[in-house]
């Protein structure tokens, strides 16, 4: 049976480190670039390196960045007095599109999962309680999934906000229950954005 | 708006390089290997890199290796007197896994197409009548698309082939018509192999 050469093999079995590629389309990948778009290929080669090498987190909010702060925490614009809290970093560029919050964020990149060792502090919630008693933040806006894992870590931030008198509340019904947020189109997640309630 | 980092988008908008992938697969595929696979992402850039650099074509068949010869070409296994000839280099990888055809391959990569510019150069039909004439291949095997092109490249192979005393076959229709081969189930391709006609 015919192979591939190494370095193909090798360049198709790379590709699959990606989220929703399978073999076949690995392959179809990796022909496509060597094919038809080697300054691309060797564009993504470059910018994936420095990407892997270079990016962190900003250390307010942990959302991705090569700076010390993201563009939203050192943003003049914003009001520091509001939190919004979510699940994960395209959550927030999903929120941002859609409505019109001009608050910061913190992302937790997860949710609490006690069975899976995700507790507060692998959540940040060490960081994010310290930022509480600081006194800046005087509102919360709870964005995480409908799920129930994303409903408990709801919870377990409202009481750590409550403690320091902040106000919480939480977006409106309307996206689909279990639903991932990143994948709510606009109109809904804009409409849950604006009727969030007083949280319990 | 919340707006990516500068190197965070670049890597999103390097990733659409690929075939399928789309600014909101993009997006995912970064986060994903920023967030969770960091050593998957430095693998492909080292790789991607590498295969870019060093990937060329097989002299014989056009297949892609960083060899001077693939690794079909090379054995001492095939039967050398036969050669099927494809499209693109996947369809070499589909026949091979479906089929048990022992002969060489030649790719085209691409069908004659005028209007195009793609014309007999294009396709190594100057190298493959060179081929033909030197008398080691006494059979090639048409397994061009079954598109309108894919039938005229059929046609002009087959001549150039009448022209040398090469005997000439045709894989049997059974593919479905106007499809790209390389996207079809093996047992159809088994089919189409195995009952493959005299041309003409
Ligand atoms: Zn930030
Ligand atoms: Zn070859």
């Amino acid at each position: 049976m015919a192979e591939f050469s190494p370095l193909v093999s090798e360049l198709i079995e790379a590709l699959r480190c990606l989220p929703g590629v399978g073999p076949k389309s690995a392959q179809r990948m990796a022909f496509h670039i060597l094919q038809r778009d080697r300054e691309g290929g060797m564009r993504l080669a470059r910018v994936l390196a420095e990407a892997v090498a270079k990016v962190g987190e900003c250390r307010y909010c942990r959302i991705l960045t090569e700076q010390a702060l993201c563009t939203i925490c050192s943003s003049g614009k914003r009001d520091r007095s509001t939190l919004c809290i979510v699940e994960n970093p395209a959550d927030v560029y999903a929120l941002d599109q859609a409505t019109d919050y001009s608050g910061l964020y913190f992302v937790l990149k997860g949710r609490l999962s006690p069975l899976d060792g995700i507790g507060p502090a692998e959540l940040g919630l060490d960081c994010l309680e310290k930022r509480f008693c600081e006194g800046e933040i005087r509102e919360i806006v709870l964005a995480t999934n409908s799920t129930v894992e994303g409903e408990a870590t709801a919870q377990f931030i409202a009481e750590m906000a409550y403690n320091n008198a902040i106000h919480v509340s939480r977006i409106a019904y309307g996206v689909p229950v279990g639903g991932e947020l990143e994948y709510v189109d606009s109109g809904t997640l804009s409409h849950a954005f604006a009727g969030r309630r007083e949280y319990r």
